[in-house]
C-alpha cells in the first residue's frame, strides 16, 4: 500500500506555519518514495471555536477516524487560559480527539544530537548519550474523569480513575519496547500515596514475568523529577500516567536543549496522531520564526508507523543534516538563523 | 518566652541520624542564646509500625499538638513501596499528622550557594543568583481526597478536591511574601484542563487587588516543569497545590546542587514542622554519610518560627562557614569529606 490519507490538523498559534513545512517534505517524500498522501484539512482548537464554536467540529473528527494518519500542529489560545469562567477551551478539542481515536499511548523519544548539546541548560556530561522513550497513557486518568464545579462557586474537584484495561495495553507496549532497547523499564508514579498508582504498579507486576528479560523498577513521581535532571541516563523507557507525563515528558525536554525539535506519536488500536511536543506559541505566531523540526520529526514517526521505513530514515537523515550544518531557525542559533519555511526547504531539497 | 517545647520526631532511615545533629545545635543554640528547649520524642513512621503497628501513634500526636514546634527527621520504608497490597503505610503517618495539626503551607525557599554551585547539573550562568520561594498547599488535594479500590482489582480512583478554605489563606500568605521580596508570584497549575486549578486561578485573580504592588502570572505545570530549568531566575515566589508542588519543589531542589541542604517549614493556624526536604534514604541508613545540614537549616526555618531570630541568623551563618571551608559530607565533595556527626559538630562549635 502506497497511498495514505492524512487528516490535517494545524490548530493554533504557529501549528499553521508548522505544519505547512510538514506537507513540503511529504510532498518531496511522496515523489522520492514513490507514495501519495492525500490531505484532508480539519479545524480543531481555538480556530475552531472562533469559526463553528465547537473546539473538535464533527466533520474534523470524521476525517481523522477515516485517515491513515493525523498530522497535529499545535493548540491553545491565552484567551482561554486567563479565564476560569471560560465553557469551551481550544484544549477540549485535542482532549475529546485523543479519546475518540482512543489514542491511549502517547509515545516521547528524546535524545541529544552532538551539536547542539551545549544549548541545553543541563551540563554535557550530565546529557551526553541520553537516550529516552517515554509512553504517556492519553486518554484516562484525572484529565478524563469527572469534574465539577459548584455552582456557588466554593468548591470543584476533579476524579482521577484507572481501570486495569487502561493500564494493560500501554504496560504491554512499554515492556516490548524495552526488549528493543536497554531493557530497562521505569514505572513512574505516587504508589506511597496514591490508590490509582497502587493499581499501575500491581498490574505492572503482574506482567513482569512475561517479559524476563526487562528490569523493571519503580519510582516515585517528585523523585524522578529529580533523577531526570541529576542523572538522565538512568532511564531508558520510562512508563506513566497521564498527568504525571504530562509533566515529566515536559521537563525531559529540556535535557536535549530545545523543545523545537521533540515530535510525539499519539497511537491507538485504530487510528495515530502525530505532534510536536511544543504548543502553540502564541508571541511568535506569523513571524516566520518557529522551528519545524519538531513537526517535521513527528512526520518520520508517521512514516515509521505507516510503515515506509525508508523514508522516514531518509527523513531523520535530512534533519540532523541541517542541524550539523547550522541551517536552522533562532532558538538553535541566535547569530545565524532561518526563517521556519528556509529550514523547511533546506530538509526538503536534502531529501 | 525563651521557654521551648520541641517535638522530636527522628522518623525513618536516616532520620534519627541527622535529627540527633540537630539536637546538638540546639543544645549549643540554647546556652549562647539563653533559651531552653524541652524535646519530647515520639514515634512515626515505619519505626512506628514495626514498634506498634500505627504510623502515628496517639502519643505521638499529643506531644506535637503541644509543642511549640515539631522536628521531623524522615519517613519512609522500601518494604512497603514495593508492596501494593499494604494497608498501613510510613507516609500515613506523615499525612495524618499534616491533617492533624492543619498544616496547610508547606514553605520551601531555594538558593545557590556560590562555592557550591558546580555542583549543580544545571550550568552556572543558568542558576546563579536563583532565589525562589515555593508555597505548596499541604492538607487537601489528591492526597487527602476519598480514595477507593475496587475489592476485585478491577479499577482505583483518586479524589481531588478543593474548596475556597483551602486556597485562599495560602494564597494570602503567598502575596505576602511575594510582597517582601521581588513582588512577582507564580501561581502553578493546570486550568487548561482540571475544575480545581480553575478555582486555584479564580480565587488568586480575586485576592489579587489586595496586593496590587505584587505581579500575579499564571503557569501550567507541564510547562513550569520547563521554565524551571530553563530559567530559574524567571520565578520569584510559586504557590501552587499539594500534588504539583510536590513534584515541582522536588525538580527545583536540583537547582542548588545538593538536595541535602535544602529545609522546609509546615505551618498551620497553632502548630508548624520543620524537616529537611530529602527523604529517608534507607541506602545510607547508620553509615555516617547523611547529609545534616537541610535538617540544621530546619532548625533555622523554626528558630525564625519561634522568634529567636537572632540565633537562626548565626546558624545560618555557621552552615555557610561551613559550607566555605568545605567541611561537608561526601554528597558534597567527594574528594575530602567529613561524617554526619563531624560537619554537626563543625557547625555546632562555630555557634
Ligand atoms: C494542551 C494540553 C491539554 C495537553 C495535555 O496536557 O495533554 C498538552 O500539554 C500535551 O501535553 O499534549
Ligand atoms: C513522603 C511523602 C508522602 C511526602 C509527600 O509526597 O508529600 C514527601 O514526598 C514530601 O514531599 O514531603
Amino acid at each position: 500500500n502506497n497511498y495514505f490519507k492524512i487528516a490535517v490538523l494545524p490548530g493554533d498559534g504557529i501549528g499553521p506555519e508548522i505544519i505547512s513545512e510538514s506537507i513540503k517534505i511529504l510532498d518531496v517524500i511522496a515523489e522520492a518514495f514513490q507514495c501519495k498522501f492525500h490531505f484532508d484539512y480539519g479545524l480543531i482548537g481555538a480556530e475552531a471555536i472562533f469559526k463553528t464554536g465547537n473546539p473538535l467540529p464533527e466533520e474534523t473528527l470524521k476525517i481523522c477516524k477515516e485517515s491513515d494518519a493525523v498530522l497535529f500542529g499545535a493548540i491553545g489560545d491565552p484567551i482561554f487560559d486567563n479565564n476560569p469562567e471560560a465553557k469551551v477551551r481550544p484544549e477540549q478539542g485535542l482532549l475529546k480527539l485523543r479519546k475518540e481515536l482512543g489514542l491511549f499511548a502517547n509515545i516521547r523519544p528524546l535524545k541529544t544530537y552532538a551539536s547542539l548539546i551545549d544549548k541545553s541548560p543541563l551540563k554535557r556530561e550530565i546529557i551526553e548519550g541520553a537516550d529516552i522513550q517515554i509512553f504517556r497513557e492519553l486518554v484516562s486518568g484525572i484529565y478524563f474523569g469527572e469534574k465539577f464545579t459548584d455552582p456557588e462557586g466554593a468548591y470543584a474537584y476533579d476524579i482521577c480513575k484507572y481501570s486495569r484495561e487502561d493500564i494493560i495495553p500501554i504496560a504491554h507496549m512499554a515492556f516490548q519496547e524495552a526488549q528493543k532497547r536497554k531493557k530497562k523499564l521505569t514505572l513512574i508514579d505516587k504508589a506511597n500515596v496514591l490508590d490509582t498508582s497502587r493499581l499501575w504498579r500491581k498490574i505492572c507486576q503482574e506482567i513482569a514475568p512475561e517479559y524476563p528479560d526487562v528490569q523493571l523498577d519503580y519510582m516515585f513521581v517528585d523523585n524522578a523529577a529529580m533523577q531526570l535532571i541529576l542523572n538522565p541516563k538512568h532511564f531508558d523507557v520510562i512508563l506513566t500516567e497521564n498527568m504525571f507525563g504530562d509533566i515529566i515528558s515536559d521537563e525531559a525536554s529540556v535535557i536535549g536543549g530545545s523543545i523545537g525539535l521533540l515530535p510525539s506519536a499519539s497511537v491507538g488500536e485504530k487510528n495515530a496522531l502525530f505532534e510536536p511536543i511544543h504548543g502553540s506559541y502564541p508571541q511568535a505566531k506569523g513571524k516566520g520564526i518557529a522551528n519545524p523540526i519538531a513537526s517535521i520529526l513527528s512526520v518520520a514517526m508517521m512514516l515509521d508507523h505507516l510503515n515506509v521505513k525508508a523514508a522516514a530514515d531518509k527523513l531523520r537523515q535530512s534533519v540532523e543534516h541541517a542541524i550539523e550544518n547550522k541551517y536552522v531557525t533562532i532558538d538553535l542559533n541566535t547569530k545565524q538563523y532561518y526563517s521556519t519555511s528556509e529550514v523547511g526547504s533546506f530538509i526538503a531539497d536534502h531529501i
